[in-house]
């Protein structure tokens, strides 16, 4: 059987998992007769957690496997009725249910900006009502974690960080779920089981303390654990006490027991104390021993930051084991994507794009059927800037282009020698999945590449520098034309 | 069928849902004969999230219904066969595995403190350490989601509050799980279909903005919905502008197409704008409309802090819709629960208590076969503090008893008058589920009832007084003559 199959085999049915408020209105389109409307929806986000200058798309994947997967169950249907409020003929579409939207997404490892749609529906509006929740949901999540790693495995700076947090994950979609991201964005293994069994994620791990625990004194559990796992075994070396207990403790047991088997160590581990201090001593000690070969895990409560200053600090940290702070992306745990109608098709196939004005300016969306373009340098490859465009715009490769900051549209700048790739490729037509299944390896390789197309000074943790998302002309006219005829309808005191 | 049978069906297996060091381990006690040696495992928690003076227990049901699942599939035991360092007899062992293991929990929705133990296993050390990831994430997930619950729904102080957050959560579990914990803190609803098909939890919504703007206007996208749903209508009014059009466009529609029915209107909701501001102006324009009995939700990434401020300011706000800082305790998205080695037990049924030392003091553990027992006054039913006993050990109800800090020593009390309640209750037996199952009402209740026996201090937001945990007497002299011996070893040098 095929991990594929595999997977679907035990996935539960995430049919139901709607905000409730997506079947009041979708009884209420099919009341109104709108039920075959068509209508433009955009996912998109508004701010990079941790104060960052990009994310990471992740989770369409899931996304995909829940939209092939919509149909709604007799108990479904049973349990709706109950509620008393839903038309029996709406209940009766629900029970006969056939996705039938196009959608389009930007592919998993991608950078991503804000404000820029990451995934596209386009369909029944009473369809794509009903799946906002579960594209949230799905893409939020391993966005968010996605990019939490990214941040996290480049303070490791080439050292490999293995994700350690199905035990403080939110649920059990959490950890399994967020290890795959955390692989997306460059996590070199987990700790899940799950993990590995279904997505080929390799599993890893050490010892706890209470294996060391469990026998009458420390060295006898090394010498248990070097037995079994000659060429496996990492030494948990703070159950007692590092530099006094541990670290003698595993090199007494690297020299008798494992060198006269022909094995050289693999690691220690120390998860609590001054992880500086206490490497840089086990360092020595392991050094001092004929050890430099054997590496240093170091694990207990690390995040980007911390990484990157004991690195500073010179301890001698090789692997990083990294739990909670990954796993819930614990700095900042939310990443806000939003849903927003962005339009109405007329019978005639003429959009009729949707704007939702805002007492908070940058609530305010982008009306349209729309594409993000990304312009690459043809020299060297970077990332110049996303344009936001309408659909069917083209942007001339060979041609010089300007981009232009969409609220002080004085700051241009007139671009040439590009590549014009668009970033939201078809993944649905007409509720058929048309899109390929790269391999999770693909999907984290894609990653590291695209973040290699992005300057230096877009990657810095704390005030990066923008990365430039800009509106085409036709759609900066679109848009800021809507805003001022609705100004205008109230009155022109919208402040 | 019944709510237990879909839930079960749809269940995934979590069996898998593993730590791999847990099964390297468990091969390593399998090897070295200890695979019956009985273990005592500790889960307890270090700090209470966002400094507050209180968590609430939640989880166990779920708890329940994995290690009542606990089988592996061949397939597990041909992937684990597949990492090629499994004894064979081991993975026979795992393909015939049954649970064994006696375990006590704390009931769900009780109050819960720092160092003390919330869940304890007692059984072969095989499978007591094969369950610690899911009991760790099960328990540190759900009541990390009903703590914050219980903190937004006392700030909101009687205002209903609905759960909003599905589309924010990490992952499915996280969606349908956090909406069950936020019930059981005191949450009144969910936006989640799935909680309430699968938990009863009373579903409710509003509309989208999309609704609104689904129609060429406001106004009647207010009254196409108030024509289906007229007497359960909360007619969104920040699309374009809450107080110039959204407001007056609503009081049109309740006067116009719900009073003739005979409807009363039911509510509006604001989010976005300033809360504050936009609620009493708009209080004061359906209190002059003659709707005063209509009531204000708002909503907009409240929590506790931001509801506290907005009910001091005079907002009117009737309901909350709480989502992305509720479904993540986006404050602190962790609930940083461990699971430790307590004692081994001898052939003759003794047990041999297990400490872990550490470089950092909080995490030493309490050794030792244990119980927590709660004290509650006689006069008034106010809890006095939780004592951390040795499982043999009874307290007198009918005598005096002292209780001191287990830091500072001299700080002591005598309490007399007062009820003496065990708090970890068995709920599996030599692998048999033993546990009744409230219903999700009960624990919500039993949660209220519960936090009402505690001081307002103890609930305070910031700051709050520190409840009593305190170790009996018996139990602190075992767990200070460990330490006083184990620094012994270490040449009296361990800081």
């Amino acid at each position: 059987m095929s991990t594929e199959q595999k997977r679907g085999k035990g996935a539960v049915n995430l049919t139901m998992l709607v905000d409730f408020y997506e079947f009041t209105m979708a009884n209420g389109y099919f009341a109104r007769g709108f039920k075959d409307r068509i209508a433009y929806f955009d996912m998109f986000f508004r701010r990079v957690p941790d104060g960052g200058g990009y994310a990471i798309m992740a989770g369409v994947e899931q996304l995909v496997e829940y939209l092939d997967a919509l149909r709604f169950r007799d108990e479904d249907i049973d349990y709706l009725r109950g509620k008393g409020v839903f038309d029996s003929r709406f209940l009766d579409y629900l029970k006969n249910f056939k996705f039938e939207c196009d959608v389009w997404a930007i592919p998993e490892g991608m950078p991503i900006f804000p404000n820029e749609p990451l995934v596209k529906v386009r369909g029944p509006i009473i369809q794509a009502q009903l799946v906002e929740t579960m594209i949230l949901l799905t893409i939020n999540h391993q966005s968010l974690i996605a990019t939490k790693a990214n941040r996290i495995c480049r303070a490791a700076a080439g050292r490999p960080v293995s994700e350690f947090g199905s035990r403080r994950a939110q649920g059990g979609h959490g950890a399994l779920m967020g290890a795959r991201a955390a692989y997306i964005g460059g996590c070199a293994s987990t700790a899940c089981t799950m993990a590995e069994r279904d997505f080929g994620i390799p599993a890893t791990g050490t010892m706890a303390h209470s294996w060391v625990q469990s026998f009458d004194t420390e060295i006898e559990a090394f010498e248990s654990y070097a037995e079994l796992y000659p060429d496996k075994s990492i030494f948990l070396v703070d159950t007692y006490n590092v530099l006094k207990s541990g670290v003698p403790n595993a090199i007494k047991v690297m020299r008798e027991r494992l060198a006269p088997k022909g094995c050289r160590p693999v690691g220690i581990r120390i998860d609590s104390g001054d992880i500086t201090y206490l490497s840089k001593r086990a360092r020595k000690m392991l050094d001092d021993a004929g050890f430099a070969d054997c590496k240093i895990l170091v694990s207990n409560s690390l995040d980007e930051y911390i990484i990157r200053d004991i690195i500073a600090q010179g301890a001698c940290a090789d692997l990083f084991g990294v739990g909670e702070k990954l796993i819930t992306s614990q700095s900042e745990p939310v990443f806000g994507g939003v849903y927003k109608l962005a339009g109405l098709e007329a019978p005639d196939g003429s959009v009729t794009p949707k704007l939702k004005l805002s007492e908070n300016t940058e609530k305010i969306t982008i009306p349209g059927d729309k594409q993000v373009v990304r312009l690459f340098s043809r020299d060297g490859g970077k990332a110049i800037a996303d344009v936001i465009t309408l659909a069917g715009e083209r942007i001339d490769e060979n041609g010089r282009y300007t981009i232009f900051d969409p609220e002080s549209t004085w700051k241009r700048q007139t671009v040439e020698g590009f590549r014009a790739e668009p970033l939201l490729k078809p993944i649905f037509e007409r509720g058929r999945c048309v899109c390929g299944r790269p391999s999770l390896k693909e999907i984290r390789d894609f990653c590291a590449c695209q973040i290699d197309s992005l300057w230096e000074e877009v990657l810095r943790f704390e005030n990066p520098q923008k990365y430039f998302v800009d509106l085409s002309q036709p759609l900066w006219d679109l848009k800021y034309g809507m805003l001022r005829e609705l100004a205008g309808k109230l009155a022109g005191n919208v402040r």
